[in-house]
């Protein structure tokens, strides 16, 4: 998804960085006790939100009990091996210097803010991408535990998708309370009133995690479907972090192997190409939509470079009302964007209500739903990535309807944090008495909406007053712990040491033409970094930075 | 040499784009006959300075005469196979995005002169660099006699360097009126008196030329010794102008094989690697003395970062002021910066007046030059490219006392433009007679201070009446003609149709150490492009862009 949109936005603009549905350690309880060059976690926890947690979500989301005890074994291992605020300054100096350079000279790039022009014009205005200086230590067992299940949520996906009662009836409270939702429902609708079938199906998802510190868990925070972020500049950092420790590791005494190689681009692009190359029609191209101002646009520019350089697929990229002023549909179903035939449109734009500000966007997405063109996303997998749909998931026996394999099913329910819509009494109650332990998550998509702390249970209480059909437009997450480690962020050129947390996102790809599944894979991941200073309300106060992870 | 030393600058800031020494024909004159999408050139022609020049340089130059017939020879393919101002707008449109995304995905950048930080910090304020949006046509049989002629030119200036008495004598009357080259003098004849021996000597030179369009001859400009810049952006643009033709080059009439392979950057890393190879202390690091500002510190570093991938060289970047501040010499002659042993003194400032404001910059050029690390240049090779040398060699019989080979010197005189010492008063007169043939060029470095057109009569008018020594700190050089075409120019992200002229660079590395000489190769090229409109003075209105050459 676009800049701003997921859980932890790499947006340069501080207002509209999202709120992570985490809250971080206060900054007072951590690193008490740093020596050896390690950091060392607060020895005091509470335990409250352990056996709160456990209990409602072996009580309400299938997930296994007692896998606490099996998590607790990868303590030692989840330990960052070294504290970078001890690091000399005049090697940060170095590689600050270093990691600026590279940055520069790679197309490690975003549009400046400061700049008016920089996210309409490619090549003006250009800052080097937020970034951390070093990766980011991350346990090797939920590495794999994380790669394990990106074929499994791609096959989750494809068949949620298929069921369009089940996507209808789940969201059907939603859609009275949240407009956006209803718009893409009414496409979906029409779809299925048109029994359109969508034979050739792509997908080009992340998954982001993060790990709860107080109870070892890895747990999922949101699946991206639409307009899944940073495959391009996230393989980069990969790129660059591995260089610096090529250079400075002996010094570091990291060794620039543990990082695991990152080929999201590669194989994102490689998608696309296998989409054309079924869509069958050697003279049409990708179409890209974007947004009409896109800070992020070199993110993008490497995905339709490298299908240009290694597949020699052309793309175009054309904002939502363009494509309604240009587009139009054959009577075999080819869409044709300014007399060009589409084969695969890969959404960077449309994931947010602010995406559609007049009739003539959702006339765009309508036309291109209809067409014979392979949608990345479709409205089906759209929709199956919305967070009311993750809610649905997490329900006991939900995942049976969509999944055989038990093994399959397990690994998914050990990665779901506690959800719960607001029709459960029960649950209001509890978030009512301790809202610390709960995030409210809006049903709109674009971060920055989530309520934290004492808002929840204001609201809450508002909503039980009020009595009204509101409260299906949230739902309610378990709130995650995650650990917070020194860093070194780089923005705008300069070095920030900073206490920060992190989220895991894995990328995977999913195509097939009718019965065929022509790839299911992992792809890559993109490790975010944000500044764990936080205000009250738990509302991010810092800057999300671009990382990679060195697997311990 | 930097942004703003050579005759076609390639400063952001208008106000430092140097004046070529060419006047381009008047825009009205040009491409009256456009036909058969080709350009045509003027079919009236003023015979006049054909003549003129010519009897000057057979007269002075020891150019050989009668060469103006085997000249004409390449005529036809001069012209411009394709004029680029009949391109279809769509496609160039196309190009134009395709150029400014590959730019910034791939290093083509510079600090832009709008943003504060962006010549002191990298990753910051960064914009493509101006570039064309196609490559200029250049007839094959000049550039293969520019390639042939930059092993003789690196010979020569090796020869030179031990000449000390003929630079000194040389340099006596110039020394008087112009402070820069008295302060480099002394610190030659400094190196005279300790008997200083450079035994290893590394030269990475760029010969620049023009096409007279009048005599169809390849006249050279100068020869920078010092501070070559541009390999590393300039071998950038050749790689973009070829993936421009691998995709549009059927739709142009153009095949990207016609544009020459530019190995620049790969061959200056390679030498300076050699270089410090010769040196032989592993530990030592190349120092590269650069400015306090530099917007063109990316094509530094990817000279630098090349040094570092393919050759595990390391480089430390320091200004003079830093260096005299952290320099010191050890007995043996080894020159330590903050405590780090230098095996190469690498320059890219130290070329202008301006990097010298204090007494702390000279200091700092002293203490390199009596150091045993090898210095690209030296103060000798430093005041061999020097214009008053440039002249000097014009003189008959200078190049018989550094060469032997006959075909050699044949071969440099006939590159040599008319150039003239103010003491030639038959030259004055002619001068003063007509002012528009000919360029006034001061000894000190930095463009922008060429006299044209009747300034060259007053100031020559002024300094007979004064009858001061100011005119030793002149040399009169013939002026160039070069041909006018069509061109698509690109700066911050706009496309500008212009007429320009254009200038070749041949870029060449020169290793000895003693006796046996190591490289001796031409090393790639720079092709510069100016907006040919001008003022009465014929100093630069417009702005210069890095181009590469499609060979005809």
């Amino acid at each position: 998804m676009g800049v701003g949109h997921s859980s932890v936005s790499l947006s340069l603009d501080p207002i509209s960085i999202a709120a992570f549905t985490a809250k971080p350690k206060p900054k007072t309880s951590c690193f008490v006790n740093t020596h050896c060059r390690r950091s060392v976690f607060p020895t005091k926890r509470v335990s409250l939100f352990v056996d709160f947690s456990l209990k409602f979500e072996s009580l309400k989301c299938g997930t296994v009990a007692g896998e606490m005890d099996t998590e607790k074994g990868i303590d030692v291992a989840n330990k960052s091996i070294l504290d970078f605020h001890d690091i000399d300054e005049r090697l940060i100096r170095k590689m600050e210097f270093d990691a600026l350079v590279w940055s520069s000279l790679h197309g490690l790039v975003v549009g400046d803010r400061n700049f008016q022009r920089s996210g309409q014009v490619p090549g003006v205005g250009m800052v080097h991408a937020p970034i951390a200086l070093l990766p980011m230590s991350f346990p090797k067992s939920h590495w794999k535990q994380a790669c394990e299940l990106a074929p499994i949520f791609n096959e989750l996906i494809d068949r949620i998708s298929l069921d369009g009662k089940f996507l209808q009836d789940s969201l059907s409270r939603t859609k009275k309370v949240d407009a956006f939702t209803s718009r893409l429902l009414d496409i979906h609708s029409k779809m299925l009133e048109m029994n359109k079938k969508e034979e050739i199906r792509l997908g080009l998802h992340r998954s982001d995690y993060m790990l709860d510190e107080e109870t070892k868990l890895f747990l999922q925070i949101e699946l991206n479907t639409i307009s899944s972020s940073f495959p391009g500049l996230g393989c980069l950092v990969t790129e660059l972090h591995r260089t610096l420790l090529n250079e400075y590791g002996e010094d570091l005494g990291l060794d620039s192997k543990k990082i695991p190689s990152n080929t999201a681009v590669g194989q994102f692009s490689e998608a696309l190409a296998k989409a054309w190359t079924e869509y069958n029609n050697p003279r049409a191209v990708v179409l890209v939509v974007v947004q009409t101002e896109e800070r992020n646009m070199y993110d993008q520019h490497w995905l339709c470079t490298m299908l240009k350089e290694r597949h020699n697929v052309r793309t175009v990229r054309k904002t939502l009302a363009e494509i309604d002023r240009e587009g139009q549909l054959l009577p075999d179903g080819t869409l044709l964007v300014d007399g060009q035939a589409i084969a695969v449109v890969y959404f960077r734009a449309g994931y947010a209500p602010t995406d559609y500000p007049s009739e003539s966007e959702w006339r765009s997405r309508l036309l291109m739903e209809q067409s014979s063109a392979i949608k990345c996303p479709s409205i089906s997998y759209h929709l199956a990535g919305s967070k009311k749909i993750q809610q649905e998931l997490a329900k006991p026996n939900i995942l049976e309807r969509f999944l055989e394999n038990k093994e399959d099913i397990v690994k998914l329910q050990k990665c779901f944090a506690g959800l719960w819509s607001l029709d459960d009494l029960d649950i209001i109650r509890k978030a009512i008495d301790k809202p610390e332990l709960f995030v409210m998550k809006p049903q709109r998509e674009g971060g920055g909406n989530n309520i934290y702390g004492n808002d929840v249970k204001e609201t809450l209480l508002r909503l039980q007053k009020e009595g009204s059909e509101e409260d299906a437009a949230y739902i309610l997450m378990q709130r995650i712990f995650p650990t917070v480690s020194p860093t070194i962020l780089m923005r705008d050129g300069i070095c920030h040491k900073e206490h920060a947390i992190s989220e895991l996102g894995i990328y995977s790809a999913y195509l097939r033409n009718k019965e065929k599944v022509i790839m299911n894979d992992q792809c890559g991941y993109l490790m975010r970094t944000k500044i764990a200073s936080s205000n009250e309300g738990g509302v991010a106060a810092g800057f999300a930075v671009l990382d990679s992870i060195y697997l311990t």
